[in-house]
């Protein structure tokens, strides 16, 4: 499945308008084995991608076309920025001409087509194509993903809280009270893109902090289908977002009650050891406190491991940018790995601070 | 035109869901002579004000109407804090009830009926009552206030370039070279109100300046005409709007050339006569800068008066809420003159800092 | 103990140039029955108060002054807005002239003077005043409020955690498990003071977000304390503060496991009978969503009740401005009971919105 | 003077622990030419250098050191990130050693040894090095800094009034009334650096705008000095900044009387034609208005010019990141020509939007 040396990766790019389609743009246009080929926008057909993205200036030529004119069926690999549903319209035809999809909408999330449909409203048009896709969290799924010709990218709050429970109860691991598990997530206001909504105004969303979705959110039942893959059975997980006066971040603080017969485990040691190898996942020495800004920008997840008073309960801190690890920048890391080029190419970017 | 002792006024409030409206009823339902009574909108009829504003749990019982439910034509005064051209629509029948009415929109705000509709893009519905309204900046006007049935409420901008220059330009005074005047203006993002708009989402607004109007703004001409008013001839304004990280506040850096015959004056005695009087008009003590939280939620408007190296340039530098003294407050303010009330009354806030 | 009608209480601010001091400068400068007759700090003696708040130009005239010339014995309250371990200094000395004592430090906050003395490190100067002095947290301790000579005002994390648990431990209560609660708390940035730090920059905490103190909080046996008072047992209870990008406000997610006899409990109907008759705690509806800025700058603390899916967990969402009812509003309306006021005297603000 | 190639110039930084520190770091540690040798802090020695900036954990290892240990006098170029003063006293040993400086302070800027002492309120220790030091604005003097051993570099303000106005008056221009230029600028908080002040607290400076400096600020004999070089003459420029709560970004608005003869210029021509070869200065279509985060964490500078109505006033808008071509990016496009590398070498980073 390796991409042929020498040559560049042609890439398109459906409904770049929003914020993961803008950060794309930033990723891929200085990825040294890319060719951006197209970006897609109806409503923006004709209009220079740099005059919507001024900081693009310079950077992008591209203007917003058409998907018809985009003629995306030669391209590699197609990124969908899009609302959900628009994917799965999109895929046959794609894969049928050797073109990959990364989704960076929910169509190739969840497994479960009735909860999917439940969650999303709308029927699932590709049930076939979705049983072969991938859950693209390359820390769980490596192989998958290096094999994968369509690649559902994780939302923003399933990344955090999946890297940050995997250790404790992947591959059999018993260390925590699955039953129990809380993720007390807060999101920077990107999180909600760049649709025109009141809730999120600057004069609604500044100098304020609140807590939304508690009676249910999309990325509840994707974090539990995979949690529970991970851990082969039944998991109880209460998941409270909460929205942060801040542009870009994520911070997961998750809480899990150690097992009786777990009390002994350096739970230091074994993060350190489950990401050793990981490029984008940082475990923090010991007594380490995380902050969003140290990876704004950036591909980096960081994790902090904490129990205080060497008590049952085990906290861990997870930060990452959600528009970077948590959305394009994971997407990128998605298709470096399918076209067999170095993990990190294009994401080595050092964070931004202050 | 004093309003009779004991009583409350009963005040009715069009289309209350913006910020101009929320801030009027955080003042009003304070305020000791006031009796709310009506607060209308369309679209949310029947839903308690307090769902929409949670600040008003527990102050406000009111539920939002019909303006025909709301029968406006028994209060005393009625507020308009609607979009542009809803206060004329309705002003000849609550004239003819005996209404008076303060419209926070623009209707009644600019003299010059051509360019109103220049700049409004819309047709003027009855200039007979445009012509016995009266600009609500109580500071310049406060005798014509005080008898009106219909108040054009100030811009944000207008009020604080016009207390900023007036002294400089009043009653004949030849100060300042009235061709070159420049107001750089600085507003908070509240000013642009509470639309759905993707420009003033906080992923937008949030960590960004900007100018913006800078080809044409509709404060220009309503500044204009009232300064051309205050120095009994042409005036030359360079207006400079910009957009500022923050809810409330706004800043103008006003400039004029001092004229070679006034090199004299003392233009901190000068201010410091002009608004000795005031109650809602400070100005600092010489060699004082001004900043826009310090009249965070208060009706209070501060100068400081500049004259670097004593040249020839004057720097004036005005803080308003634009929500209070360049909105609501100020409409209040109003009120207040048009009933016989205290001046100050239920407007004497102590401002929120930090 | 009720205060002679008429006439005003004489007040006196020890250490006036923080923001709990500016805050209770803005509250009791509007206070119906409060005179402010001084208000110290060594450093800033002869400085107009207005000059280093200009907030308060044109409504507070005192200038700071130094304890000595203050004549703090002639006040018939003081409040202390100092560092920890100044109030127990002067309280002596005070109370011997018949003069009350609220403490905004952590001086008469904690009972145990060993566990005061572990997290604050230093030693315990009057323990029996200590042990006369009263918990300030009116809700739960009116009657001995309204009775004392000598209040330790609460910690502002203290008030939300204390009263958003309250209802489910106290008077026997056995609703959820007191061994394994959680406190997911986040703080406005004014809760770090008005010292000059590189943490609290704006450069360092803006567009941030992070956890701090999770290893060990001095609120977190201040907690614990007085929960197990409430409890009449010993309380395991995991506490972990966050800092968020905003001035004021505090947001507290408390998780507790309802206990298996206890899972048909109307959650919502107890908290709604709980503070049915407080002025200042405001149950919201089943189903809502509190939002920091729905109490900024307002007296008002909100508690939302929440049990996603009908489980075993309940979550409880509490807020306040923490200058407010998590500090200086709450030490006015301990003021107000001790004085025999009613309770909301000089604290009916509406919330600054936007 | 060029850098052999293949070899990597060896660099070393003095006094890292600013944000200046901090971004030259991020931008060097992914310069494809430069091997970072050292960087110092007395008071930080030993400590690793993403142990306070953790946005650099995994990109750069090295530990702070004191200048002795570091050997200075082996690298190539050494940057001061100091408080003025420190490179005036370490120039002298280092270029004996053969060792180019860039000084991001102010000891080489001014070359009026006499405005310098004014200002800095310190001597110069080495006026002749003063006397061969270059004004490190490139696109001003791009032959000069090629050939230099010593670099002033220039301040945050005076990039952007000095781009700004560059066109209107080198080489003979006549184009505006050089004596009443005024520039209005605006600047993001971490233009104030990392000390630990109340001012720029978070709770002071967020919502909040101020001016500051208006009497007198040390960038106005800066771009005086270099604004007269430029004119040939005489220059009269009124400088008022002011304070924006944003992390990043500085905008400028310059004002400037055109000249009677020569209103028939075509001056958005002239500005793409004075900028149409310079990588890092982009002058955006008629009619645009730039933002600041546009460029937030590039080095590019924006530049708008608008003329309302076509009048004698000509107003230059002006972005750029404060810290980046406002100061540690420009530094490090002084490196780069003075080492004959590409001038954008390891600055072509595209800005971060949202």
């Amino acid at each position: 499945m390796a991409h042929a040396p020498h040559s560049r990766i042609k890439v398109g790019i459906v409904g770049g308008t929003g914020y993961t389609g803008v950060e794309l743009l930033r990723l891929l246009s200085q990825h040294p084995h890319v060719e951006l080929t197209a970006i897609t926008s109806r409503k923006e057909d004709g209009l220079p991608v740099a005059d919507m993205y001024p900081n693009l200036r310079g950077h992008v030529s591209l203007a917003f076309t058409t998907p018809e004119k985009a003629n995306l069926v030669d391209c590699d690999v197609v990124f969908f920025a899009t609302p959900h549903g628009v994917a799965m319209a999109q895929a046959q035809e794609l894969l049928a001409a050797g073109t990959r999809i990364i989704d960076l909408a929910a169509d190739f999330r969840l497994q479960d087509i009735a909860t999917f449909e439940r969650w999303y409203k709308m029927p699932h048009s590709c049930p076939d194509i979705l049983a072969e896709s991938t859950y693209g969290l390359v820390e769980l799924n490596r192989e998958a993903v290096a094999n994968a010709r369509v690649i559902g990218n994780p939302g923003c709050y399933p990344t955090t809280v999946l890297l940050g429970l995997a250790p404790l109860i992947e591959n059999g691991a018993k260390l925590v009270d699955t039953q129990t598990l809380i993720a007390d997530c807060k999101s920077g206001v990107s999180g909600a893109g760049r649709k025109a909504e009141v809730s999120t105004l600057f004069s609604e969303a500044s100098d304020n902090f609140k807590a939304y979705g508690v009676a249910g959110h999309r990325h509840h039942p994707e974090i539990t289908e995979q949690l529970e893959k991970l851990a082969g059975g039944k998991v109880g997980l209460t998941f409270v977002p909460h929205l942060v006066p801040m542009i870009r971040g994520m911070f997961s603080t998750l809480y899990a009650r150690i097992r009786p017969e777990a009390m002994d485990t350096d739970f230091q040691a074994l993060y350190e050891k489950r990401y050793a190898d990981e490029a984008f996942v940082d475990v923090m020495p010991a007594g380490s406190l995380p902050e969003t800004r140290s990876v704004r920008a950036s591909n980096t997840l960081r994790i902090a491991v904490q129990r205080p008073d060497n008590g049952d309960l085990l906290i861990v801190l997870v930060i990452q940018d959600n528009l970077v690890k948590g959305a394009s920048g994971q997407a990128v890391q998605n298709m470096n790995l399918m076209f067999g080029l170095p993990e990190s190419a294009g994401l080595d970017q050092v964070a931004i601070l202050p």
